[in-house]
C-alpha cells in the first residue's frame, strides 16, 4: 500500500485555478461576466486572466508577492482573483470603505508590490500612498516601507482617462499580455492564494493568509452546502473584498455560472439585474436585505418566476426580516463565517420536514447559523477555559471552535495573534454560541460582547433581536453597563425609524413582556446613528465607553 | 507567507470518514439505512461503525491490513465502508459474480487478513478458500498464501444461522464492540482506504489502491457533478463492490441521505423501493435500465410525483433507451468512469439551452460521456504515441487521459502495470474517444479488447486464455457482440486443431466450468482461420463486424 508513490498524474495540488481552466474548456461560450453592458464568455475571461498574469510576471511579480487592489465589484477585481495567483502571487483585495490611514497600514504590513486602484478610488489611494511615503521620509534609516507600483483600473465601459504618474492601466496590461501563457504551476497547495485584512472591531487589522487548499475546499463545500446548481446567475451584491466574495469568485467558475457585476449596491441596480439577467443566486449582509425591502416602488421589479436564493451572514437576521424577504420571493439561507475560515463555516441547511412548521417557527430555525460545511472536519462549542464541550441543550453557551483544512494558514507576521487563535488543535472564533439538541449551532454573541449580570450570561444579540421586533425600532445595539449590584447590566442604544416615536418606558415595558427579567436593559438610550466600522459592523467598544459614562454620572 | 506552519487546526487529512462523523452529529435522527424492514438513523449507523471498528482492532487488524468482503448490498457492506478504514484498514469489496478461482487469486494477492462473507455466498467463498488452502499445501516451502480469518454476515432481518468453523458472525462483532471508540486518526490523506480489483485489460486481476484523499475528492465532486441535493433517498441498484458504489457509499453520508438497500436488483424490488421510500436517486449500469423498462405490469409502480434521477455508466446507453426511460419518468445523467479514477471521471452535465432541442438531438447529447468532474485537474484526449492533444472536432480519435487527485495511488504490487498506466503526468485510460467542439468527450471505441456486459468489464484476453486451454482449440478470439439485455456479450471465434472436433455445446460447457458465469460467451463460431495483420495480429474489428451480423440476423 505504502510503496505506491505520488506522481504528477495522481497527486495534483488543490487550487481554485483548476476551475477557470476547466470553465474555459467545457463552458467556453457560456456568459461568464456581465457588467454594465459588457459581456464576456468563459473562454474570454480565461484568456484575459492569462494575459494579465503574463503582464504581472513582466512587471517582475514573483511567487508570494502581494498584489493589492482597491476596487468595487468590477470585472478587473473578478479577473484578478484568478490572474494574480496564476502569476504565483497573493491577492490582497482591500475594503473600499477603509480610510487612507488603514490603506497605508495595509500596504505597509503586506509589503504589496503592485497596487491596483479603481479610478473612483484614486483620490483615496493617493492619500494612502502619501501617508506611506511620509513614513518613508520620516524613517529613512531602517525598516523602510515598500512603495508599491500603482496601476489604475479605468472603467471598462466608459473610460475616464484617469491615470497616475506611471500611466499604467489595467486594460492595457490585459491587452499587452500573452494569451498563450497559462500561469505558473501551483507547486504546493499550502501556498498562499489570498491575504485579507479583517476589519477588527477592536484591534489593528490582521492579515489573514489563505492557502490554495483552503480556498479550493471552502469553495466546493459552500457550493454544496448552499446547493448552488449548475449555470447559476450570480449577482455580486456582496463585495468581493469580503473574504473573496465568500469564495464565490471561484465558485461561479466551478459551476460555469454567470457573474453579474454592479458598481453600486443600490436597490435600483440590484432589482434591474435580477429582472434583466434572471439572477438565481446572491450573497449579502442583512443590511442589503433591508435595502431590497425598503426599495421604492419605481425601483422594485418583479422577480423572475423562480426564486432568488440569498445566502446571508455577518449578523443574525431578525426572524421578522427573514419572513418579509420570503414574502418578497427570496429564499434565504443563513450562514456564519469569518475571514479566518476562508468564508462561511456554518450553513443553516434546511430540513424538508421543517416546511410543515408554522412560519414563525421556521424563521426561528432559519435564524440559527447551522451546521459545519463539509470541508471542516470538526466544529464544536466549548468552554475554552477547560476545552470541554458544552451539552447539546440549546442553552449552555461556549466559544465556537473550528478545525479543518479550510481554516487560514494564519495571520501574517503576527505570532502573538496566531498563538491566541489556535489552541489544542482548534481555531478559536471568539464567537459565543450554543448547540441545539439537533446539532445546529446558534451564535449568541461575540465573546467580548457577552454581558455577565449577576452570574448570568446575557447575549447582547438576543436582547437586540427582541428590540428589532418593536415596530418603532430601526437599529439597536446592546452592551454591558457597570452595575453596583449585578456587576454588569444590559444597556440598549436604539435608533428609531424616521416615522416613529417611542419613549424609554414604552421600550422597557415591551422588553419586560418579551424576555426574561434578567435580560431586560437597565437603560435605553435613543441615538441618531450607531458608530460603525467601514464594513458596517457596530463598534460596541465605543458604546461600552459611553455606557460606562452613563453609570458614573 | 511561508513561515506559517500547518497545525492540527488548519491542516486535517481529507477523508470520507469525516462525513459519517458529521452525519451522526447533524443528521442524527434522519434515516440512514433501510433494508428489508430494518431502519437505522445516522446516529445508530455511526455507532454501529464505531463498534465494528473496535471489534476489528480486537481481531488484530492494524493499519494497512486488507479486509475483504463478499456480499450483496446489505447493511454490513455499507457499514464496512466506514468501519474498516476507521480501524485503519483497507476495504476490499469483492465482486459477487466472481468464481472461486478469482476469489482465491484476490485473497492471495491482497493478503487479506479478514474475509467477511454474506451467508448466501458461503459456498462460493468456501470453494475459494479451499483453492487457496490447496496452494498452501502444494507450495509448502516459501511464498505461502495468507489464510484470512473468515466471518459470516448473516441476514440481519432473518438470520439463517449459517456459520463457518470459527463461528464468528458480523452482528456479534458489532454488538461486542465499544461504542465509545471513535476510530484511528487518519495520519495521512495519501493512506489507502480501498482496494478494488478490476479485470481491466489483462487477464490477471489488478488491485486498484485508492487513497483517502482521492475518495474524499471524488465523492464531493460527484455529488456536485450530479447535483445530488440534500436529503437524497438513494436506492442501491448499483453494487457497492463497483468502485465503492461510485463513491456514493460515502456520498450519501455527506448529504445526510437515506440508503435504501436491496439484496437483489430485480424490477419488483426496485419499483417497490421507489414507491415505498420515495427514492430520489439511483446509479446503475444500462442493463438495469432494461430491467426497469421490461418490468411486468404487476411489478411496475407509479413513480412518486418527482422524478427519480439516475446516474448511469459502464456502456453508452442507446439513445432509444434513454428516451424510453425519460418517458417513464426517470431523469438520466450519463457518466464515464473507471476504478482507477475512484469512480466516474466524466459526467454529462446538462445545459439548460439543450432543453429546447428535439428529443432525438437531446438523446445524442446525453449519450456523450461529458466533462471532467471537479476533482480532476485535467482531462484530455491524446494521440498517446506523441502525447499531442487531438483537435476538438468530434471526429479525431485518441486515448482519454486523466490527471488529478482522485486518480488511484496505483495497482498493488504491480510495477509493470503501473509503469504502463502512468505516462508524462497522465493516467492513460486505455479508452478511445473524441472531444466535441463544446469540450464534451464521447467514447468512440472502448479499449478494443474489453467487453462491457451488464456493467461488468470482461477482458477478452481472459476468456481467450481459458479457451486456449481446451484440448481441441488451436486459436480463439473473443469480441463484443451486441446483446439486447446486457448491452454486449462475448462472442468467441474458434479455430479447432486439425485433429480435433468439438461442438459449440462442449465449448460452452467447458467455459461454464472454468470462468465466472457472466464471462461465458453467448456464442461460439467455428472458423477456418482468423483475420490477421501481416505481422500476425488478429484484426478484431473485422470480427466485431461479423459479430454484429450474428446479432442482427
Amino acid at each position: 500500500m505504502n510503496r505506491l508513490a505520488k506522481c504528477l498524474a495522481n497527486y495534483v495540488p488543490l487550487t481554485p485555478l483548476t476551475f477557470i481552466k476547466r470553465a474555459s474548456a467545457v463552458y467556453s461560450d457560456r456568459t461568464s461576466v456581465i457588467y454594465n453592458g459588457v459581456h464576456y464568455n468563459w473562454s474570454q475571461t480565461y484568456e484575459r486572466c492569462c494575459r494579465l498574469a503574463y503582464s504581472l510576471r513582466s512587471l517582475n511579480v514573483v511567487k508570494n508577492d502581494v498584489v493589492s487592489v482597491l476596487a468595487p465589484n468590477v470585472p478587473a477585481l473578478y479577473e484578478m482573483h484568478f490572474a494574480v495567483p496564476m502569476a504565483g502571487a497573493v491577492l490582497n483585495a482591500m475594503n473600499t470603505r477603509l480610510d487612507a490611514k488603514n490603506i497605508a497600514t495595509i500596504l505597509r504590513h503586506s509589503e504589496a508590490k503592485l497596487f491596483f486602484v479603481d479610478y473612483e478610488f484614486v483620490p483615496l489611494a493617493s492619500q494612502g500612498l502619501r501617508l506611506l511615503m511620509s513614513e518613508r521620509v520620516d524613517n529613512n534609516t531602517s525598516n523602510q516601507p515598500t512603495m508599491p507600483m500603482v496601476i489604475v483600473i479605468d472603467d471598462i465601459k466608459n473610460p475616464t482617462g484617469v491615470r497616475l504618474d506611471n500611466k499604467l492601466e489595467y486594460e492595457q496590461l490585459v491587452q499587452d499580455g500573452n494569451p498563450q501563457y497559462k500561469g505558473e504551476d501551483v507547486e504546493d497547495e499550502w501556498d498562499a492564494i489570498a491575504l485579507s485584512y479583517t476589519s477588527g472591531t477592536t484591534s489593528a487589522p490582521k492579515g489573514v493568509v489563505s492557502s490554495h487548499r483552503a480556498a479550493y475546499l471552502s469553495t466546493v463545500s459552500l457550493i454544496q452546502g448552499w446547493e448552488m446548481g449548475t449555470e447559476p446567475v450570480y449577482l455580486w451584491s456582496l463585495p468581493m473584498f469580503h473574504c473573496n466574495g465568500w469564495t464565490f469568485t471561484w465558485g461561479v467558475a466551478a459551476r460555469g455560472g454567470t457573474n453579474v457585476l454592479i458598481r453600486h449596491t443600490t436597490a435600483d441596480e440590484m432589482y434591474k439585474s435580477i429582472a434583466n439577467y434572471k439572477v438565481t443566486h446572491m450573497c449579502c449582509a442583512p443590511v442589503v436585505l433591508n435595502i431590497l425591502l425598503e426599495a421604492k416602488s419605481h425601483e422594485r421589479r418583479d422577480l423572475a418566476s423562480s426564486k432568488v436564493k440569498i445566502l446571508t451572514g455577518g449578523a443574525p437576521p431578525p426572524a421578522a426580516l427573514l419572513e418579509k424577504m420570503e414574502e418578497f420571493g427570496f429564499e434565504i439561507t443563513h450562514a456564519y463565517g469569518l475571514t479566518e475560515a476562508t468564508g462561511p463555516a456554518l450553513v443553516c441547511e434546511w430540513w424538508s420536514r421543517w416546511n410543515e412548521l408554522p412560519r414563525r417557527h421556521q424563521s426561528r430555525l432559519k435564524a440559527r447559523q447551522g451546521v459545519s460545511i463539509l470541508s471542516l472536519s470538526d466544529v464544536d462549542v466549548k468552554d475554552t477555559k477547560t476545552m470541554e464541550s458544552v451539552p447539546r441543550d440549546g442553552k449552555t453557551m461556549g466559544e465556537i471552535v473550528l478545525r479543518g483544512s479550510s481554516i487560514m494558514k494564519g495571520y501574517l507576521n503576527d505570532d502573538e495573534e496566531n498563538a491566541k487563535a489556535f489552541r489544542d488543535g482548534w481555531f478559536l472564533t471568539g464567537d459565543v454560541g450554543v448547540i441545539h439538541p439537533d446539532g445546529y449551532i446558534e451564535i449568541k454573541d461575540r465573546l467580548k460582547d457577552v454581558i455577565i449580570s449577576g452570574g448570568e450570561n446575557i447575549s447582547s444579540l438576543e436582547v437586540e433581536s427582541v428590540l428589532f421586533k418593536h415596530h418603532a425600532v430601526l437599529e439597536a445595539a446592546v452592551v454591558a453597563m457597570p452595575h453596583p449590584r449585578w456587576g454588569e447590566s444590559p444597556c440598549a442604544f436604539v435608533v428609531l425609524k424616521n416615522t416613529c416615536e417611542a419613549t424609554e418606558q414604552e421600550i422597557l415595558a415591551y422588553c419586560k413582556n418579551n424576555m426574561p427579567r434578567f435580560m431586560v436593559p437597565k437603560k435605553v438610550e435613543f441615538v441618531k446613528r450607531l458608530p460603525k466600522t467601514s464594513t458596517g459592523k457596530i463598534l460596541k467598544h465605543e458604546l461600552r465607553k459611553v455606557a460606562r459614562y452613563f453609570y458614573t454620572r
